[in-house]
């Protein structure tokens, strides 16, 4: 479910080709022949990996969301208080997003075309990460050293805004690396939840 | 070129029936027959009025994007301080998307779909509001009534994204009114660039 499965050399060829050609032609421009072709191997050998097209679009998710679930398990276990909490959570939500920009616009624009169940998969991966930076706001307010500036819901739907629309605009060489805009979001954030 | 133009009963019909079909199948999964039947329009009267699908892909932004800019152009010809006119331009980006979120949806999936010359006229549009709203921080930051708690593009990338995300979640007969939403966001963006 949360990724790190897929390591054999061949699936990796696979995905790598699918996330080239979806992030250039779109998902419905695509065909099983072109990735095969594109990534050097049979039609056999992509269906003793994947059912479908679809089964490659939703393993281009799971692989990006299951290291980012991974490693907000990592954040919440290490016990910080909710400020370094909150800023932990978005370096590594920003810094993971732009390492994997394609996966991340291809998922963006075709994420609709999953079929029920996968859809559903997903958008429960997703509701966990949701939930999670939630509470870590909920709780600072609660303790009093967040300010209720903002309902955490709406603190959660802003910072998820920001980094779900990345594709949009993050290029690897731009002008500023994704570490520092990172920084500059949660210094935005933080200072908002600052009590006054 | 900012919309308005498009008064016609046939055309709003066309329009209405491309953005929701689209919305619902992708725009590869509509075909000009369809929005004719859909809108109850005769080819020919689509064509009289559309050069392709494509253009009425891009003339569902050019509506939405247009009444934005006015919309801005207004707000800033108001005079307000940068703090009354960045919740202003929260408010009335928030409530327009709102009140088009079919459209939106639309744009943000489909919109790479579109040929390279309308393609950069839309992002053309895109930059000119985000400056202008770049720009409003920038002389709060200048005059010292916003902290230089991040870099102005920052503020606006957080802001836009969380606008350009709306369509990913909001629902009109959802539990929070759009309007509601944009004075929660305007709270915690002006607290973070409060000065210290």
């Amino acid at each position: 479910m949360t990724g790190g499965a897929r390591t054999s050399p061949v699936e990796r060829r696979l995905l790598a080709a699918a996330v080239r050609l979806f992030a250039e032609h779109g998902f419905d421009g695509v065909s099983v022949q072109q990735i095969v072709e594109a990534a050097q191997v049979t039609k056999g050998g992509l269906y003793h990996y994947f059912d479908s097209k679809q089964d490659l679009l939703h393993e281009i998710y799971r692989s990006l969301i299951g290291r980012q679930l991974a490693d907000l398990e990592r954040i919440l276990a290490a016990g910080l208080d909710p400020a370094a909490t909150v800023r932990a959570v978005i370096r590594e939500l920003v810094t993971s997003t732009a390492e994997h920009i394609d996966e991340a616009q291809v998922f963006a624009r075709e994420m609709h075309r999953l079929d029920p169940d996968r859809l559903a998969a997903v958008r429960a991966d997703r509701r966990r990460y949701h939930v999670a930076f939630r509470e870590v706001v909920e709780r600072g307010q609660r303790e009093g050293v967040f300010a209720k500036v903002a309902p955490a819901e709406t603190v959660t739907l802003v910072v998820f805004g920001m980094v779900n629309e990345m594709p949009r605009w993050y290029r690897a060489d731009g002008r500023k690396p994704a570490a520092a805009f990172a920084e500059e979001v949660a210094d935005l954030i933080l200072a908002g939840l600052r009590p006054s």
